[in-house]
């Protein structure tokens, strides 16, 4: 296998196929399995001693180069080398014109440090990389992207997906990026407009299906072999080699320190698969030492996952989802498998967090002025945890994957804040510490006279109210 | 004065102070005028000769090295280099520790190119410069990391605006990254919560007063001289000092090219005369070889600057603003003479655009992949009647200057995709093409059987629509 070419592995049965030979479905026909993409250097042992310069695929630059040949992209006017997935094209070579990429000049998003929510989780370092920060707001683009060129380098007119979230609103942008055609099918019903938004923006044709999700995932399973839609979907294998790269822009930005943890939201799984793909990929090929933990933390109402990892017998069984973090409300996740054999490879956990739970941390991620939608307020939730069960010591380097901008879901914050979000059934349920832990977040606007005299009275005793830690 | 020092000067009585003796309210004690802040190089006349490379101010670096620090600078890792305003701060020397300025990584927007809108346009090269991509999702930020870098370091723990759309959102979240408390004042009565829901996630404490806009501003400005209360509103002048960096990025994209038109939406106007100050000063330190036009484009029912435009006497009279561009429904800009100033200056025009003009530009900018949020349609739809009216022609490059993210006003876009967004009066204004043109754009979802043969007669039948231009 030439360097700068892929083939596609069947993640269940092993089986290796070319990219053209895959099916439309990028289903296995022999396991019906999901396909990962594998390189040259895919199942390169890491070199044994830590910190070796040199990888053993010698069409590929060696690992000090491809630094070097990264941080100078950064200051080129090219927007291939803008784009912070495109910037680390050597090691995802699967287009064959990276000059024609469609990119929205996704990724380069922040890694903030958070020293109050880390004091609070009772840890010294801990850091933030935001994915929400991405054109669409959310981690999606970074997939989007690579998943895109594809379908435009291969010819394709017309995309689908069946999302009405995040995935729709990626997918949709960078369709009229590229001037293709974009369909998302949902299930006829209680149409989520705010979460369509961005799709009608940017010119996705909407199709309600008279069924439920997973019918509408059977549906356009179908029309994908009866027409040339190019199916975008999470499982298409393309869409991670662009997830996987801000495991790379990560620890750029910590100059090449790799953290000692990393703690992901886990809904439909293929970001943390893709994340764990990124760093394994890194330390094969001699970029890192060593690999971090990847820990997984899902909603308790959508915890199919978490159920895997505490069962003895280790069975996936799917669970009907509920919980207010609409981004991870999944029940059936597709790239469960792949997420599994990162946690059980890199050393991770799996945690469960509560409703409550999550609301506190998002409000605590706010208070530092980084605003995050609730789904990727689990990772401080879950963070708490796994520090408290000792999984996590005070002293190892954190990076929580914040996965959509607050602007995603306004109506939470708006809820919270006006204590509507909660029943009177789950506010019973509060500790008094945690109801005086809300309360000190909780910002409701207050209404004065306008009088200067009453307002400076009135912010007076607000300042004497303790800040939140 | 020192090369890394500044002072303020009033812009109407050019009455010049330091900045230990502005006045809390950022008002010139004896003309109430603005100010703006002046640095060694503020009076420098350009060198004659286009393209020279050296200025007159030999303590700071010339030319051609500021472009290679600015460049250099992009690799760092460091937070202020990072930043897309502060990797300029040779030309804001604001602040004594740039080490501790206050940011959220903001700036590095990326500049889009937009060629269906440009050739619907008539112009061969549309460009966008994205200020929604900006952490809280607008333009705001750039100027919010300034003026909250500067309260800091003076030692402000509370700063306070009045505002209920992107200035609180942006305020909240500066403050809350420098551990500050922050205020935002509203207007007792209709809450647009939407607006208000991340001034909450970042923690700003929100008084509605018992009185009206002008009331809020009012009672701000008597608190800021009997509490150490930081104002942030527009009048401060170093917001415009963060506001004007959007200039230097953009020609750095365009490798120092300098585009013919800049357009600018205009509510507040600080925007456009921040713009006009970052071209003017690189044009004075020999940057760039000339200045390009400004053109400012207001929405019919918020149009201030637009009759001051066409008023042969040159008046400015407030009006009471109403448009569905809720970031631009300002009727009393205060800003105005500076923006007006920058129009004559550099040599632009000031347009009105109509509701649905706006909306159709939005849906346009949309179709190419790039969300906006209404006031930002406004440059595109001005740009169409600039062109028609010869103002600008088809070989000028242009930019419009994007100021907020798609997602601060999703309930913009659903109403627009659902043909909800227009009186029926007002739908009977528009002549049949035009409504040709919205139909082609809008998106309604359609509802089909779960039969993937039926799907397939749609996407066919939908295939063959034209697709907008």
């Amino acid at each position: 296998m030439n360097v700068a070419t892929h083939n596609l592995r069947c993640t269940e049965c092993a089986a290796v196929i070319t990219k053209d030979d895959v099916s439309s479905n990028f289903r296995c026909p022999q396991c019906n399995g999901l396909y990962e993409v594998v390189y040259a250097w895919s199942d390169a042992k890491p070199a044994a001693t830590p910190g070796a310069p040199e990888h053993p695929h010698s069409l590929l630059p060696n690992a000090s180069a491809l630094r070097w040949l990264w941080q100078e992209r950064r200051s080129s006017s090219m927007s291939v080398d803008q784009s912070g997935v495109w910037r680390f094209r050597d090691l995802l070579p699967i287009v064959d014109d990276f000059e024609k990429v469609v990119t929205l000049r996704e990724g380069n998003t922040p890694l903030y440090d958070l020293p109050r929510c880390g004091k609070g989780a009772g840890i010294n370092w801990l850091l933030a990389k935001h994915q929400g920060m991405n054109p669409t707001g959310s981690f999606k683009d970074t997939g989007m992207t690579a998943a895109l060129s594809v379908a435009a380098q291969r010819g394709f007119e017309w995309v689908a997906c069946a999302s009405t979230g995040n995935t729709s609103a990626a997918m949709a942008a960078y369709a009229a990026r590229a001037g293709l055609r974009s369909i998302v099918f949902i299930p006829e019903g209680k149409i989520a407009w705010g979460k369509l938004s961005q799709a009608m923006d940017y010119g996705a044709l909407t199709i309600q299906l008279k069924t439920d999700f997973d019918g509408c995932v059977k549906i356009l399973g179908d029309l994908v072999k009866q027409f040339p839609i190019y199916l975008l979907n999470s499982v298409n294998p393309y869409r991670l080699e662009g997830q996987k790269t801000p495991a790379f822009e990560m620890v750029e930005q910590m100059d090449w320190q790799v953290p000692e943890h990393i703690v992901v939201p886990g809904g439909n799984l293929a970001n943390s698969a893709a994340l764990g793909k990124g760093f394994t990929e890194m330390h094969q090929l001699g970029l890192i030492p060593r690999l971090p933990k990847i820990s997984v933390i899902q909603a308790e109402g959508a915890n199919p996952l978490y159920r895997w990892f505490i069962d003895s017998n280790r069975v996936m069984k799917p669970v009907t989802a509920d919980t207010r973090a609409t981004a991870i409300r999944i029940g059936n996740p597709a790239s469960w498998r792949k997420a599994a054999a990162v946690i059980d490879e890199l050393g991770g956990w799996c945690e469960q967090v509560s409703e409550q739970e999550i609301a506190l941390a998002k409000a605590e991620i706010g208070a530092e002025g980084v605003g995050c939608e609730p789904a990727s307020a689990v990772t401080l939730a879950g963070l708490k945890k796994l520090v408290a069960l000792g999984k996590i010591t005070s002293e190892e380097r954190v990076v929580l994957i914040l996965t959509g901008h607050t602007l995603k879901d306004s109506q939470y914050t708006i809820d919270y804040h006006r204590n509507e979000l909660f029943t009177d059934a789950e506010k019973a349920q509060l500790t008094t510490a945690d109801q005086a832990r809300h309360a000190a977040l909780r910002k409701p606007p207050i209404v004065l006279d306008a009088d200067s005299t009453l307002v400076l009275r009135a912010l007076e005793s607000h300042m004497n109210q303790p800040q939140p830690a």
